[in-house]
């Protein structure tokens, strides 16, 4: 029995799972409060106690050995060096050219490999999610950022020095609004959560009603998921900025689609809380903008794997590397 | 000793040569008026007729035998169906569900692949011309339109349905400029030949002062070329074209950047005589937008080929088909 154990970092948890190296069991999946306030070593000693206790939780779950683990994949918030195992800056976390994965591999001891976290998840989908059995794949995780993944033939594209699949950073209007990566016009600066939100109380200004400050308490503490819950309760307003949403998003797409031509586009984290409100306009705007064969290629569909997208694709990035054996 | 021809076909002349399958040498290269107003078979029978020439130069040249030559790659304006080596529409050809590689492959009696031929530019490019060596390939051809084509690690990135690089059909403005394609705010719509002699006629119009008319003749006559040298010479409006020609090409390759982290972008067509008028600013504007690591791996530069590039990228689909052998 081959066993991968994944690991998936974030801002505010991190979560750990093993999983034969088929991808057709999955054991002990399992998560804790990340606590970036701590020292980077606190966290990753965390880290390493979860992961080896749900090692030993498959284990005795399956009778294996643990010499049947043959690695350690690491999803982590970029930009990172693959290559050297480093995170070189996470905001989120306050790490600044931090050896993650050699820290790591020393609480586990096993082979670990890092990539980052949009890629994984977006590896996890067209492993055994969404988009299993798919040549082509884009993931797009909408969320407080924009992140994205491109797989090709199974395999992450990670470009010349592993930038590539930031499609939240691609300009929809050269003169566009002003985005924290110092860019204007960027697909994030309108249509992550932040910039839902931002819309929404841009629109109140204006004078528009809305039972949008009252559902969060006031204006200032609107966020995206009351502007979804607010649009399924037929609000106006909340519609239209979903409405918006659904089109910046459909241009970014669209883009996608000319360039990439992939069979699947998974949409992942909290934009698909709003559902068909939000995925039936976008579609529309994609098919108005795209090449028509691009556009019956793709599947524009939600992730199936929610949460655990991360743990599973940084499994699959360990399969890939540690047991030298495609996952599509 | 392996021989491969290579076939370009373009809307007003088509080009053959004959290289060696390692790249290293080139014979016989010719050109001859494509007359698309003539049937789709006339056209291929004169094609035939001259590949079939530069076969038998080839073979005087270097004392080969006609079983020599493993094979042919054509390189055709798309949309097309590799697979079925169909050209699916070529408007400036008037063609539609033309069987070309089949009519070329009875002409030439060699097994034969079709690919289109921005795709195979970029390929030509990759293999020993300005991106040589290179791991990740974007060209760009800005001519009449703006096609594109994408290699990663030696091979084209065709996708779901052969659409793949169409960089001149993303949106960089949602609202913008209405493109032939359909859709508002494409690449091209600002930053191909025609809308950059447009965008001079829409300045005069808005009464700039300007040596284009008398360059032109008239300002209905008014080219890109005519806009590239009045800004050689120093025409303030010319220049200022040329200067928002950068900014939107700048944002598009960018967004290129962002997305796909090549090693080098590879600029071709005619927009390259424009030469570093165009490409300081361009290169500032892609500093600019993208992020600094992309940035800081990527080279941007003319294409070293010029109109051989076609002809050359053709040779290295039909190695790569039939030599079953890598171009990188």
């Amino acid at each position: 029995m081959e066993l991968v154990l994944g690991v998936d970092l974030g801002g505010t948890k991190f979560a750990v799972g093993a999983m034969t190296a088929d991808g057709t069991r999955e054991f002990g999946f399992a998560s804790a409060p990340t606590r970036a306030e701590e020292s980077a070593d606190a966290v990753v000693g965390r880290m390493g106690a979860l992961a080896n206790q749900v090692i030993e939780t498959t284990l005795k779950q399956t009778g294996a050995k643990r010499s049947d683990f043959i690695g350690v994949g690491i999803g982590a918030p970029g930009p990172l060096r693959r290559n050297d195992g480093i995170v070189v800056v996470a905001p989120n976390l306050g790490w600044h050219n931090y050896p993650l994965r050699e820290k790591l591999a020393a609480e586990v001891g096993l082979p670990t490999t890092l990539d980052n976290d949009a890629n994984c998840a977006t590896l996890g989908e067209a492993w055994i999610g969404a988009a299993r059995g798919a040549r082509h794949v884009v993931g797009i995780t909408i969320g407080t950022g924009i992140g994205g993944g491109l797989v090709f033939d199974g395999k992450l594209h990670h470009g010349a020095s592993d930038v590539a699949g930031e499609i939240g950073h691609t300009t929809i209007e050269t003169e566009g609004r002003r985005c924290k990566c110092g860019n204007y016009g960027c697909l994030e600066a309108y249509a992550s959560g932040p910039a839902i939100a931002e819309r929404a109380r841009e629109a109140l200004e204006r004078g528009s009603e809305s039972v949008l400050p009252k559902l969060a308490g006031s204006a200032a503490a609107i966020t995206a998921q009351h502007v979804y819950n607010a649009a399924r309760e037929g609000d106006a307003l909340a519609r239209e900025v979903v409405r918006d949403t659904a089109r910046y998003l459909g241009a970014g797409i669209a883009n996608i689609l000319n360039l990439l031509n992939p069979d699947v586009v998974v949409l992942a984290g909290g934009v698909t809380a709003a559902g068909e409100e939000l995925l039936t306009p976008l579609r529309l705007e994609v098919r108005r903008r795209a090449f028509k064969p691009a556009v019956d290629a793709a599947r524009i569909v939600p992730g199936e794997l929610g949460s655990r997208a991360g743990v599973v694709g940084a499994v699959a990035i360990a399969v890939q590397a540690h047991a030298g054996r495609s996952t599509r």
